[in-house]
């Protein structure tokens, strides 16, 4: 945990988000009106509707706080506190109708990820961690309200893992080329996920997730959940996660030494 | 609707099914467990329990009906009516700890599909169709039960269209080619989905799906929904989709015949 204890105040963040944007999810107009000018795009009316409002909170709850956001840049982004906001990551998700999108909230600490949720409005879901430790709250298979800890798979052989990334099409070229030699020997490739596919990696339920090109606002708030699940999550060269870039996370150290060299080439 | 109403009869099913695998889901063992002889392997466990109690639940009410199924193959399919089960449509995305798969319940009456739900059972939405209307329950932005008609949306141009497969790598070489055909000219392309496609096709959030070596199973309960909510789903030729195959469904006749030219290398 952070010196401050930010649990409820991120909790108020996640409550606020999902209330703003969960209204936006699924309801797309026909094609045929999206060539009108001034078009509506429930996606980017929901995406700014969501940041604006979460920047305002923190603003006046914190105004010596940073905050740098996917849809209005970045203030005092030198400041102790920043929050890093992606109020969509998965847009695409989002515009399909697929629930596998979810809303950012991060905070670094002089730099450094301390505290992340991920929320996913639609299915009720929220995974939360601080890099030590990790929740995962939803409503369990009783169909009641249910809190549990988060952990990491650990699998030290690619050939019996299951691989998420979320589309071949993001990579550029070379990169796809790295890509598919770690998918060649992976048990289980699946596509699609965004965010979620990280939350699934912390759960437990995926053995690693490879990207590419990712924003600091896609991944600074996932890597205290997927640390305090015990993963590991950092660039394709072993560097650290926070400012974006290629991305690579595993349950454990010996799977993603695994991948790094295969990404590299070795 | 059918001579008959089967109404209840199928929502009785669907909460079966429910109740059988969700406990199931998101519950996989470390990878390490994995290679033990005689492994748990939760999909499976689930796929079969859930076929198993459908079909009891089938022949002890309805004896003279058919049954095909994925696990446990067919009797009387030439039956009046005959039931046609997929416990888990999208085992991959099950196993990946994904929420989109689904459970799929149809029911041919003389070889033709009339009726079919897809129950996702952990975000808890129904799709249903009977071919001439189609609905979704499930819960609404304000997390109240709700219920709405399915519409499939009208797109005419392929280049103002969404687009989802469930993965490029489902697909032959030869099959694949003509797939980026398709791919190449959509405004968007997003992977992972399985019946959860064809679902957000049928609600108007999708505006064509294109699948590849479908069985029976993966398609037949799904086409009383598409056609319900105003879509056309056929093979890639044009033909009845109700065999399964390569399977292609659009919003409207414009774009379906597009993409047929299109897989046809018009």
């Amino acid at each position: 945990m952070t010196a401050v204890d930010f649990t409820a105040f991120v909790e108020r963040l996640a409550d606020l988000a999902s209330a703003t944007i969960l209204p936006f999810f699924r309801t797309s107009l026909g094609s045929k009106d999206k060539n009108v000018g001034g078009m509506f795009d429930p996606v980017t009316e929901a995406d700014h509707a969501a940041e604006a409002a979460l920047r305002r909170v923190i603003q006046d709850t914190f105004p010596n706080h940073g905050i740098i956001g996917e849809e209005f840049g970045s203030i005092r982004a030198d400041a102790d506190y920043v929050w890093v906001l992606d109020p969509i990551d998965g847009t695409k998700s989002f515009i399909a109708g697929l629930p596998t999108w979810g809303v950012l909230i991060g905070l670094l600490h002089r730099g450094r990820p301390t505290y992340g949720v991920m929320v996913q409005p639609f299915t009720r879901e929220r995974f939360i961690g601080d890099g030590e430790s990790a929740i995962w709250r939803g409503f369990g298979p009783d169909h009641k309200w249910t809190e549990r800890k988060l952990s990491a798979r650990i699998c030290d052989d690619l050939g019996q893992a299951t691989i998420i990334t979320t589309s071949p099409l993001l990579f550029q070229p070379e990169k796809l080329e790295a890509f598919r030699r770690v998918e060649a020997r992976a048990r289980l490739s699946r596509y699609g996920g965004d965010c979620y596919a990280f939350a699934m990696l912390a759960a437990g339920h995926a053995d690693c997730v490879v990207e590419s090109g990712l924003q600091m606002y896609d991944i600074a708030a996932l890597i205290p959940i997927i640390e305090g699940a015990g993963g590991i999550v950092t660039t394709w060269d072993g560097g650290s996660a926070t400012g974006g870039g290629d991305i690579v996370a595993c349950g454990g150290a010996g799977l993603h030494g695994q991948v790094l060299d295969l990404l590299r080439g070795d």
